[in-house]
C-alpha cells in the first residue's frame, strides 16, 4: 500500500493530500502555480472565491494548534467552505475503532474534507483508506511523520525569493529527528530538485541514517550554512530540553541558535525562513527574525494561499 | 399548559418544536416528508438552501454535546444561517432568573432560533414561554425528559426501512428509566401508530408503570427480540454502573447485549438503531453495530435532513 | 503621540475605534447616525449586509468574554464578514514582544480587523500602532482605561429615549475606579455634550481627582440621583468585595443598590441602564431592572446595531 496511490485518483490527479512522500514533481509543481492566484485574492478587496461553496469541511484537531487550525478556517472560509471545528480529547478511547467511529459519524453527516492533526502518524493515512470516495482527507500534521502543507508553504516561499531551485542550497537547522515538518521539507525539496539539503544538528537530534533520505549532515553550525541560500529553523520543544535530546536552553542557543553573526556565513542574499511559532532567543535570535532576510511572516500569508490550493485542487479545482 | 398549546402557532403550524408528547400525527408526517427533500440535498454538488439565510441560530448548550451540536451547526449552516455557539457554564448561577436573563440578553441582538439542551427537564419549554413571538426553540435534550429531534431522526429511519409502519414490532432496549431519546420515542411510535411496541430493560431501569405509555415490557431479551422488526439498542451511561441501577460491565452485555445471536430471534430483515455513540462491546457487539442490518450511521445522514426540516419548518418553510 | 492621530485616517474619517477620549463630536454622532439603518436591519426579514463581505474579521479576546465577544460575533456575520474566534491564554508569556507576534502571524493571514480585548490598558493602541495600513482595530475592553464600544451603545440608547441630549442629566453609579465603560462614557457624555454628568460612588470606588474629568461627585445615593434623567448602574465586581474596596454585599447594596424607592428620586420619566450582566439584588434591585423604566435589554439590541456602525465605518461605509 503506497501513499502515492491514495493520494491520487484514476487520472493521475490530487484527491488527498498526505504526505509529500510519494508525490511527484508535477504534483507539486501544480499545487505552488496554482497557489499564485490565491496570493493575488488574499490581495483583494472581497477575499472570495466559490471553490468549496456547499461544501462542509470539518477541521478535526486531535492535537490542539489554534495557530494551524486557523490558517486552514481562514483558507476554507475564502473558499466559501462551511467550516467545523472539532478538538476531540485525544484520550486512550480515542484510538483504534473509536477513532473510526468518529470518522465514521462525521463522514455520514455528508461532509465532504477532513483536515486531520493527529498525534500518532499515519493517522490521515488511514482515514484516508477509511472514507468512501467523495470524501477529501488532509494531513495538517501525523505525529512524528509529515506536515506536507507546511511543507508546501516553505516550497512556495523558497520560489517566490528563490525562482532557480535547482541552483539552491537549503540548510534545515534543529531537532529533525522529532520534526514532521523537516520530514516534509526534506522529501518536497528533494523532488523538486534543489542542488544541496543539508541538515544541521546535534548528533541526538538526527534521526538514524538520515544520509540515506540524501542529505548531507553538519554538526557544526557555520560549517553548515557556509554559502547556503536558504536556511531553515526549527522550532525548539522546550520539553525536550531535558539532557536527555538537548542541553540547556543556552548551550543550544550557543550551538545551534541562529545570530547575524552566524547568519553571515551564508549567501549575502540568503533567505530566512522559520515553520512558527518562534521562541526568540532559543533558536533564533530577535533580531535575525526581524532582519530583513527574514521571510517568516510572508511564510504565513503563503500558508493560506497554498492551503487554499490544496483544499482547492483535492475537491477538483484549479487541476488543468 | 399543555406542551401542545406552544408547539403550534394559532394555524396549527410548528412553531417551537420541544416535545414529541402533545404533537399529533400529521404534524409528525410532515417532519418526515419534508426531510426527504434534505436528504436528496446531503447528495448534491452543492450542499445549500436559503432557508434561514439572514437569520441567526444560537445553539445554547447548557450540557455540553459537540456530537450533537455539530448536527445542528451543520444542519443551521446549510440552510445559510449564521451560527453562534455557545456553552454557558452550568454553575448554580445559570439557573431560575439568571438563565431567564442569559436568554433575554440574547433574544436582544436580534437572534431567531435557540437550539437548547439542558440538564433540567423542561428548560426549553421554559425558554419557549418566555421569549417573544418571533423567536424559535428546539429542545435538543431537556434533562430526562425529551430529546425529540433524535426520536424523529429515528422515526425517519424506521419509514425508509419500513415503510409500513403500521405494521411494525419496535424493542427499545436499554436504560428507559434514565433515557430522554426513549420517551421521544415510544411517544412518537405511539403517535405514528406502531402496532407493538417494547421495552426491554431489567426492572431497575425501568420507569414506574411504564405500562400506561402503551409498551410491553420484557425483562429477558430474547423473548423480547422475537420477531420484532426494528431494535433500537440505547446507549449505557457508564456512570451508572454502579452496582445500584446497573450489575457489571460483563453482566450487563450478558444479559442485554446485543450479539449477533440474539440479533437472530428478531425478524430475518430486522434493523438494529443506535443514537450513538456507541459502546461497543457493552450494550452492542462490534460485529452487530457494522452488521447489514445495522442502520446506524444512516441515523446520523437522517439527523441532518431531519433537523433541516424541523429549522425550516419552524421558520415558516416547508409548511404546507 | 495622541490617540486622536492613531483613530483617524489622513481625510479624518475613523480607521481605528481605540477611545472615545481623542474623538470628537461629530465622529461619535456619525456613528450614531450611521446605527439607526442597522437598528431597522435587526426587524427585517434577512438581516445580512454587504459591507464586510470578503472580509476577515478575527475577535482576540485575550480575556474571557463570551457575551461581549457573541455581540462583535454577530454584529460581524451580519456584515457578511468571516469571522475567526481566538482566545490566546493571557499567560505571562503573552506579553511584549510575543503578543505582537501572535498579532504579525494573524496580520500575515491577509486578516482585515481585529476587536481585541485584553486586560492590559493600551493594549488595542499599541496593536494599532504596529499593524499595517489596511488593517483596522477596535478596541474591546483594555484592562481600566476604556470599553468604547460599550459607551456608544450607550449614548445610542441615551438619544433614542432622551433625543434633547444637551438638557441632560445622567448619573454613574457604583465603581467607577475600576471601570474602563464607566472612564468611556464620562468621556463620551461630556464630548456629546449632556447638561451634567453624576457619578455616585464611596470614595475607595473613584478615581483620585475625578472631578478633573467635568462630573459631580456624590457619595449620598438619594442625593445624587436628584432629577436625574438617566441613571447607569456600574457592575459590581464580587472579587472586590474584600473589605478593601467595598463592604459587604448587603452594606453595598443598601448603600448604592438601585430600589424602587431610590427610583423615586430621579426624574419620573428618567431611564435605567446597565451594561450587563446584571447582579440582581447587588447593585439592582430585581424590580427596577425588569420595570418599565429599565432599558437594559435595549442596550443590548442596540449594541449590535452600534457594532455594525462602527465596524462598517472603519472599513469604509457609512462616512459621507
Amino acid at each position: 500500500m503506497s501513499p502515492a496511490d491514495i493520494q491520487l485518483d484514476e487520472n493521475g490527479k490530487l484527491k488527498h493530500f498526505l504526505s509529500i512522500e510519494g508525490l511527484k514533481k508535477p504534483i507539486l509543481q501544480a499545487i505552488l502555480d496554482n497557489a499564485k492566484s490565491f496570493i493575488s485574492m488574499g490581495e483583494r478587496r472581497i477575499k472570495k472565491a466559490p471553490f468549496l461553496r456547499g461544501k462542509t469541511v470539518v477541521n478535526l484537531f486531535f492535537e490542539n494548534s489554534t495557530r494551524t487550525r486557523t490558517t486552514f478556517e481562514i483558507a476554507a472560509k475564502r473558499l466559501s467552505a462551511d467550516v467545523i471545528n472539532l478538538n476531540p480529547r485525544t484520550s486512550s478511547s480515542t484510538k483504534g475503532e473509536s477513532l473510526l467511529d468518529t470518522v465514521n459519524n462525521l463522514e455520514a453527516m455528508s461532509t465532504d474534507m477532513f483536515v486531520v492533526r493527529h498525534g500518532d502518524a499515519g493517522t490521515a493515512n488511514m482515514i484516508a483508506h477509511h472514507v468512501p470516495q467523495h470524501v477529501r482527507i488532509i494531513n495538517a500534521g501525523d505525529g512524528q511523520h509529515e506536515h506536507p502543507t507546511q511543507a508546501m508553504l516553505d516550497m512556495f516561499t523558497i520560489q517566490r525569493y528563490k525562482p532557480q531551485m535547482h541552483n539552491l542550497r537549503v540548510a534545515i537547522v534543529g531537532d529533525i529527528l522529532h520534526s514532521r515538518v523537516a520530514r516534509s521539507q526534506i522529501h518536497a525539496l528533494s523532488t523538486l530538485g534543489v542542488a544541496e539539503i543539508r541538515v544541521i544538528a546535534p548528533k541526538t537530534l538526527l534521526p538514524v541514517a538520515v544520509e540515506t533520505l540524501g542529505v548531507r549532515v553538519f554538526h557544526d553550525m557555520d560549517e553548515g550554512l557556509k554559502d547556503v541560500d536558504v536556511i531553515i529553523m526549527l522550532r525548539v520543544q522546550r520539553e525536550r530540553m531535558d539532557g536527555l535530546f538537548l542541553p540547556s536552553e543556552q548551550e543550544y542557543f550557543n550551538l545551534y541558535g541562529l545570530t547575524e553573526k552566524r547568519l553571515k556565513q551564508a549567501a549575502p542574499d540568503a533567505v530566512v525562513m522559520h515553520p512558527g511559532p518562534i521562541n526568540r532567543g532559543l533558536e533564533i535570535d530577535s533580531a535575525v527574525a526581524d532582519c530583513k532576510q527574514s521571510v517568516i511572516l510572508a511564510q504565513v500569508t503563503n500558508g493560506i494561499a497554498v492551503r487554499m490550493s490544496i483544499m482547492a485542487m483535492v475537491m477538483g479545482g484549479g487541476q488543468g
